[in-house]
């Protein structure tokens, strides 16, 4: 088969045959297809798209092309959760204890920051000697004992989607919902993951800015967790401010102890749950949303799930006294306010400048290489629809100098919109989407 | 400026600024921007299109990416005429030396088959002793003596273009108006040419198999000239069936040669009149296209075109005693029949496959490297609505050995439909198009 022939065929439209996707996907991962070709199938896909049986052939693909990692030495269904990726998003440190006190095993293969967003396994590490570095064989054995574990990929896993992945960054093809869906899905899949809750994300700080491309996306994994034989459903829920009021790595893993020690509530803990709950009913822990919620509730009331969080920590090698003493995890030298700079109405945050803006405070990678600084970040003060007064602080910087100030509070202050109308309150949750329906926040549903 | 950004600009179809296209004609010349890069841009501009401002800018950069040759030393304005390729087109043998016969220059730099499409440079070289490699000064001094002459690409011409077409080739890009008819003006501008007639195939053996392609590609490239302020008009003329009876190098030598000693007429003699007369109406030797096809005509009853065809091959190394003999060009050692294998009309022919017919026999090139045999070629005895009888050749091949019969046989005989019902008279010349308007054959014209 020639290789312009299949970028002919997806040019004018065609779908393509489950031999061809599979020869992009091989040729991908070792190298016997040239860049230059597949980026103008890459660019052709974004253009014409491609059906349910095409991305889910794709994901398979990708899945295969590397190791997949065999998770039937524990017991039950091993449930994953996933994120498109957010700010002050720090979900899994939450769920993942809550759901394990509740029975469920959470084997998570996790990821690092890079853009805007933060990565669980930067945030683990901010914790004083723990590490992600675990061997397979240990990881199961933690999953089965304790309920979860949080590490770094060790095996080569989809390389195909590695290959496709850093090609896609450098020629303008990473906003293609089948690509996004099959890369994503590939890597949960090699993984070893049951069944998986996805956290899709839709606002200012999300991938997809709008809740149509977002709903879109949920629909294209849970269709190819249908194809594929897998349990899969997503959540779409807001980024239109960060999920939790931390945004930074040790100051994540801080809110995530006090959400757990049952200090603070809010927007954080109520997606946790959310997204916990369909866990336990995904492993078979519970019967429905609000017996799961309801689990996980006393799980946290009980101080179970921050025993978890502890078992886990020295599990994987940390000082587990940082869920009893959060002063034991990095400190910023610097604490510094950013005051509103007009009085008025939270009207709305551009999520993904005030992601951007504790990446450049040293919290987060614009380069793979580049080395973070585990306890720099902020805390927001206010969230939308709050009303501030001029000089009253709108964000707490968490810093490593007194020079970083200047250009953050300038950025935190353009990303925050003050005006004079209290706007509308947006939802939490704006779609539950599984195998056969789609169900919206306000109640109306359809089958799919 | 990040070429991504480029890359995504096109995708989101905004037109891009003169800079970003000089970015990446430099890219694609020097190599400084990756393959996969440019292929992405590539496919975005297949489906997004460019217009005549960025289709100029880029033909321009391209122009500019290398040489570009200097025919200021010759008196007058330097025509040139291109075809975009087809079957038994041998119109440059044809119209060079009567156009010159007539006072015009004609100063061509000329490709090499590639495909199912023949080339000049090759034809050439069939005659005896005939170089195309000429250096610049004496390509120059012929032009100045003779008044034509046609040669090979001794410099570096176009080198982004080369980069480009050779990427397109490989990544399903080919068939995109823009992209071709940036890549045929930037040559034939580098090339020197003061005016450009242009000979757009339309049918079933040419790039653009419909007349509104075709007509597109006409437009742009007549467009590209009002912008780069150089004369280009363009005829569309059918490529349903070969142009000439003759396909193959030496066997369209013989045919042209045929026809400059006024032996045959026929399609091939009347649209090289038309290409002629446009050719002395921009170089300013006639002063419209009946006194244009007029003076041609005298030149062919007169002898003087013939006798400037044998001045050119002797000046470019050749035998010019092949324009008395035709008999002294190489021969094939085998001629066979094609029989029809039914009675009927020939309806419909696939030109496109008759050239590759002849390819397969040696004609021509599926590789840039493969070595042709000047020989063989094929003489088609029908023309599209003549009437044969079962068993009556519809082309006489012309072969190295009987082992090339079979396929070739069985190969005409399914490019050549006989039917019942005698088609349509299809039209010689479809339109032509100039910076002011379409003028079609059928009387209709348009403003542009």
């Amino acid at each position: 088969m020639n290789f312009v022939d299949i970028i002919m065929k997806k040019k004018a439209g065609f779908p393509l045959s489950d031999e061809e996707i599979r020869l992009f996907a091989e040729g991908a991962a070792t190298g016997s297809v040239p860049d230059y070709q597949l980026s103008a199938l890459l660019m052709a896909i974004c253009f014409q798209g491609m059906d349910m049986r095409e991305t889910t052939t794709l994901t398979m693909s990708m899945m295969h092309s590397g190791d997949v990692v065999d998770l039937s030495g524990i017991d039950g269904i091993c449930v994953d959760k996933h994120s498109t990726g957010g700010v002050g998003d720090t979900t899994t440190l939450v769920l993942a204890p809550l759901a394990a006190a509740c029975g469920a095993h959470v084997a998570k293969l996790s990821g690092r920051g890079l853009g805007h967003t933060g990565g669980t396994l930067d945030k683990l590490e901010s914790i004083p000697g723990c590490s992600v570095d675990i061997s397979e064989e240990n990881f199961i054995r933690q999953v089965q004992e304790i309920g979860c574990a949080v590490i770094g990929q060790t095996k080569n896993l989809c390389p195909a989607d590695k290959a496709l992945y850093a090609l896609r960054d450098v020629t303008g093809t990473v906003g293609c919902v089948p690509l996004i869906a099959s890369s994503i899905v590939s890597k949960k899949l090699a993984s070893g993951a049951g069944a998986i809750v996805l956290d899709v994300k839709t606002g200012t700080g999300a991938l997809m800015k709008t809740l149509e491309d977002s709903v879109k996306l949920a629909e294209a994994m849970v269709g190819i967790g249908q194809y594929a034989g897998k349990p899969i459903f997503a959540l779409v829920t807001g980024m239109d401010q960060p999920l939790g009021t931390h945004v930074g790595n040790a100051l994540e893993v801080k809110e995530a102890i006090d959400i757990l020690s049952g200090r603070i509530n809010g927007d954080l803990l109520e997606v946790s749950l959310e997204l916990g709950a369909r866990m336990l009913i995904a492993g078979g822990q519970a019967e429905n949303v609000g017996d799961g919620k309801a689990q996980m509730m006393e799980a946290l009331r009980s101080g179970a799930g921050l025993r978890k969080l502890a078992e886990m920590i020295q599990a994987q090698g940390g000082n587990p006294a940082v869920c009893e003493d959060i002063s034991l995890l990095p400190q910023a030298p610097v604490i510094l306010p950013v005051p509103a700079p007009v009085s008025g109405y939270v009207t709305r945050m551009d999520t993904t400048a005030i992601g951007y803006c504790t990446q450049h405070m040293g919290a987060g990678r614009a380069q793979k290489t580049d080395i973070i600084d585990p306890a720099v970040g902020l805390v927001m003060q206010v969230r939308l629809g709050d009303y501030v007064e001029a000089g009253q602080p709108i964000a707490m910087l968490h810093l490593r100098n007194e020079q970083q100030a200047a250009p953050a509070i300038e950025a935190m202050q353009q990303a925050v919109e003050i005006g004079d109308k209290k706007p509308k309150k947006l939802p939490l949750v704006y779609a539950f989407v599984s195998a056969n329906s789609i169900i919206y926040a306000d109640g109306y549903g359809k089958v799919r």
